[in-house]
Order: C-alpha cells, then structure tokens, then sequence
C-alpha cells in the first residue's frame, strides 16, 4: 500500500492528504436541515448530514489529490451511527481510488493490540471466514505502549500490504511535556523516531517503509532531525493551516528526491467556504471551495519545495 | 462517578473489576452456534455472540463487584456489529448497577480529543439536542500527547461527573521502551505520574480524584513509587492472574484504608471454565466458572492486604 500511495504521490503531484474531519459547524445548513428532515435531530440524523457532507467533498477532490485521513473520533462522538457514516467514507473514498488513512491513534498490547489491527486494516475470524471490519490502507498508532503494541500491526501490515503511521511528535502545543523530554541527552521522540526506523526496516515497499510516522508541521526543525533518522520512514504532517504550519515549514520532511512527506489539511479544506478568501463560494459550493482550496495548497507546497 | 466506585467498593468488599473482553475462542461453542445458526458465520453473527456471552457473565458476576471494563478493541474487530455488541453490553452493565470502565485508550489533541471525551463520557450537539453516545461511567486514556490530550476529557468529566484512569505505566514485558527511560534521573512513568496528581487535583470526588492512573501489577515496585506520587488517584491495575500479577504483589497500589486501587482480571475470570482449576462446571455452566473465579480473586485480595 506504500508503493500506491507513493505511486499516487507521483501521479497528482500532490502530496496531500485530505482530513474528513467532520464537525457539525463545518457542515453547510442546507445539508443539516435535509437530514434533520428525514431522520429528525438523532444521532442517524447527524451521521446521515456528516456523510452527504463528506460525499460532496469527495466528489470534488478525489481526482487532485493521493489520499484522505478521516478522524474517527469525529464520527465516533455520534456512537454507532456516526461510526456507519465512518464506514460508509471509508468505502466510498476507496470506491473513488483514494488511499485511506484511518487516523485512529489505536495502541494497546498483545492480543487488545492485534485486535485494533484487524479492525482497521486486516480481517477477523468468524467462524470459518475471514470478514473485514472497518478496513482502512493505513492506520495511525500510539507508542506509549513499547514493541509489545506495535509488533500486531506490524504482523498484520505484513500479511495485508497495508501500513501505518506511528505518532512521533505531535503538532500540538503541549507535545512537549513528555515527547521533548531528554533522555541521556536526547528527546523522547528521537528515540521513538529510532524505533519507527527499526520497525520499519522489518516492512519494505519498494522505496519506502509500511511504517511512517507522525511529525507535525508545527515543529519544522524537529522534523529536519527526524528527517534524517527515519529516511525510509514516510512522514505524515498534520498541522498545516489552522494550526499554523506554512508551506516554506515543510521543506524539512521531504527528502531529496521529492517524496518522504504527505501533509494534511483538514479544515483548510472541508471547510474553506467558511473562510474570508473563499466566502464567495458561498455554503452551497462549500465542495467547490474544497476543491480551490486544495490547488492553492498543492501550489504552496509546490513553490516551497521549489525554493529550497 | 469515582464516588460511587469508592462506595460500591467499600459495599462488596471487592476491588475488582472484570474485563469484558470476549475473545471468540472463550465463548462456548454452544453460544456461538446458536448465533451463526440465526445470523450466519457474519460479523452480525459474532456480535451476538459476544453480547449473549457477555450477558451470562454479567448475570452471574454483578451483585459480587462493583465495576466491569469492556475493552472495545476486542468489539471494534467486528466493525459495526461489534460496536452494537460493545453498546449493549454497556447498557446491560449499567441496568445491572455496575460501574463501567470504557477500556478504550483514547488520546488526542483538542477538538478531537473534546469529541472522544463525548463518544464515551458526554453527550454530543445535535441541532437543539444534547445526546449520548457510548456513555460509559470512566475512560482509559493514552498520556503521550501531554495536556493538550487530557483536557478536553477533564472538562467532560467535570460537567459529567465521570472519570478517566490515564496510562501511566502499563503492565506489559515492553512497557519500559519508553515509559521506564530516565529523564533527569527519574522514569518517564514517573513525570506522568506526577502529570496525573496535578491533573487529578482540579477533580476531586469525596476522597479520591475523578481522574486515575493505569499501573500495572507486573511491577509492583513502582506501583509502591506511583502509590506515594499520586495518593488521590484510584489505580487502575491490570496485568492480574494470565498476565502473572499474583495477590501479593497487589499491596503496594493501596492505599492504608484499603482503597485506592482495582484490580482488573479479564480471561481468569470470563474464560475461567477454560482452566483446569473451573473445568468440572464445563462449557454449558461458564457464567457459574466465572462467579466462583470472582469469588476466588476476592479471597486472594483479601489475604493479601489482610498479610500485609
């Protein structure tokens, strides 16, 4: 699945990945009040508005960009309908030749562990079938827990092709108070950084590991380091845009040929129409916003890399 | 909540907590025939499976302890179908008057985290509405994200009157990776320790904190450290019987008044008619396997604070 996603990387130019991170004050009103009509102010009722809002966004950029990350915790908050609409995204992008990263940030140990994998990226045993459950191409995932929660993942990328993003240093504010904290001399996510690396020599694509990490935009010269640590490691970026991340701040997590980081919008895209310099598409184009908003950044990125 | 765990605790005379995690090589054949006969070797068949054995167990086990802890991931593996399963059962538990701990080991940043701490503790917008998701009493939650992760779930939990058990050291032969590695001289589980107390003293119940602490019984020393560095946080132990914690190594997580602490035991309970010990009541009779398993660890417990 690393080898699709950075064939798709190449294809589109774009190394971008669209955050489905719906939240009920991004989703235009005339979507809510349709499906408030039909199933009334339920929990199917918001799962119904999160995924026609999704399948807008969808149908407008599947065609410019590799790759989609819903949050499950966004759908997750609705129980179990919200997490039928989850579903329903998961399949539809992938139906569309999206690659998905389900961002789950699962961890556990031993068998909890593997059971987090099958639901996200393998098959689990009913009787004598083997049944997908919510069947992601990538799934991010906690460190906390040591080898013991990774190693289930790690098995279960093997056998199914698919991958994973391993957190490493988070684009947050408080990242810090544990993953900057110095070990014989070194931070937290730097020996975490050695271990994805380690990991990550166990499962080879062609060019790139099925083990990534998780870098946040947010801590440019953090990345540079990583950068170099984890070469065979994709990095997947979050906190472009609304948490301040720049596209010259990105330089530091591609690597010299080009490759090596895929960056995430989420509501500098699925909710660009809310924005001043894309207000004139106005809420019924919220998807064609989307669509602008994801070329302006494909150019950002673009000129970034460019200018290095 | 932490209140009315104190309070149960203190009325069965058992700090014990039985973990709901129904792997489908512990349910008896009988169960799952009945299942797959109705709903077909599908995940619809597995998840009635799992609710119908898990209600044994509960039928059996809820006058004899105060809290029960689904892991969700062992539900999650099924996709939908195993969250319904995952649903009823946290009604069913919470119908039985029992106290329930969501094993679901969320961490994130911000408005995501804010949405996990909805999914299980709160309840979520929609339209005019406040509604309820899988609205579980605690929370396990992952640290390693720092404050950002934490506090939207202290927020919940103050309006909600729940709590959360945040990892801190967990019960696993890898969990010194990175939980165990030195900062300034001090174990990292220790830093999060400290985290825990701070966060813990801006949610006081009667006598402990709305928010715990995960420390596993495979360690029993450093649950004698923890014990001290966090003397209002309830923990959380895991790693009891299957994973090789034994009575005595309990000590050290309580606290001199005999509370402070529960002790989680998953497969020794609900699979117990598994083991040679429980055999002679046979696949048809498990429930009344794990009744007597509970009644067993009970007495174990007790020896071992009563010894110490």
């Amino acid at each position: 699945m690393i080898n699709r996603l950075v064939e798709k990387i190449r294809k589109t130019g774009a190394p971008i990945v669209v955050g489905l991170d719906p939240m009920m004050k991004f989703i235009p009103e005339q979507i809510k009040e349709a499906a408030f009509e039909e199933y009334g102010e339920t929990l199917q009722g918001a799962g119904e508005a999160i995924w026609q809002y999704n399948k807008g966004i969808v149908d407008a950029i599947f065609d410019l960009v590799p790759a989609v990350k819903p949050q499950i915790a966004m759908y997750e908050q609705f129980g179990i309908e919200g997490l039928i609409a989850f579903q329903k995204t998961v399949n539809y992008c992938k139906e569309k030749g999206l690659v998905v990263i389900g961002d789950v940030k699962r961890g556990d140990i031993g068998s909890t562990s593997e059971a987090y994998a099958v639901a996200h990226l393998g098959k689990v045993a009913v009787g004598s079938r083997m049944l997908p459950a919510f069947d992601e191409d990538f799934a991010t995932v906690n460190p906390y827990l040591g080898s013991d929660g990774i190693r289930p993942f790690l098995k279960v990328c093997q056998e199914e092709k698919k991958g994973i993003f391993i957190l490493v240093k988070t684009s947050n504010p408080s990242s810090g108070e544990f993953q900057d904290r110095l070990i014989d001399g070194r931070p937290l996510y730097e020996i975490v950084g050695e271990k994805v690396a380690e990991w990550g020599g166990e499962c080879m694509g062609d060019e790139y590991s099925y083990v990534g990490a998780v870098v946040g935009a947010t801590y440019p010269e953090m990345g540079r380091v990583l950068r170099r640590l984890m070469p065979k490691a994709y990095i997947l970026v979050p906190g472009y845009g609304a948490q301040g991340g720049k596209g010259a701040d990105l330089v530091h997590f591609f690597n010299e040929d080009g490759l090596g980081a895929i960056v995430n919008s989420s509501r500098g895209i699925i909710a660009a129409y809310q924005q001043e310099k894309y207000a004139k598409f106005g809420a019924a184009n919220y998807a064609d916003a989307s669509r602008q908003a994801v070329l302006d950044m494909k150019e950002d990125i673009a000129q970034a890399l460019v200018g290095r």
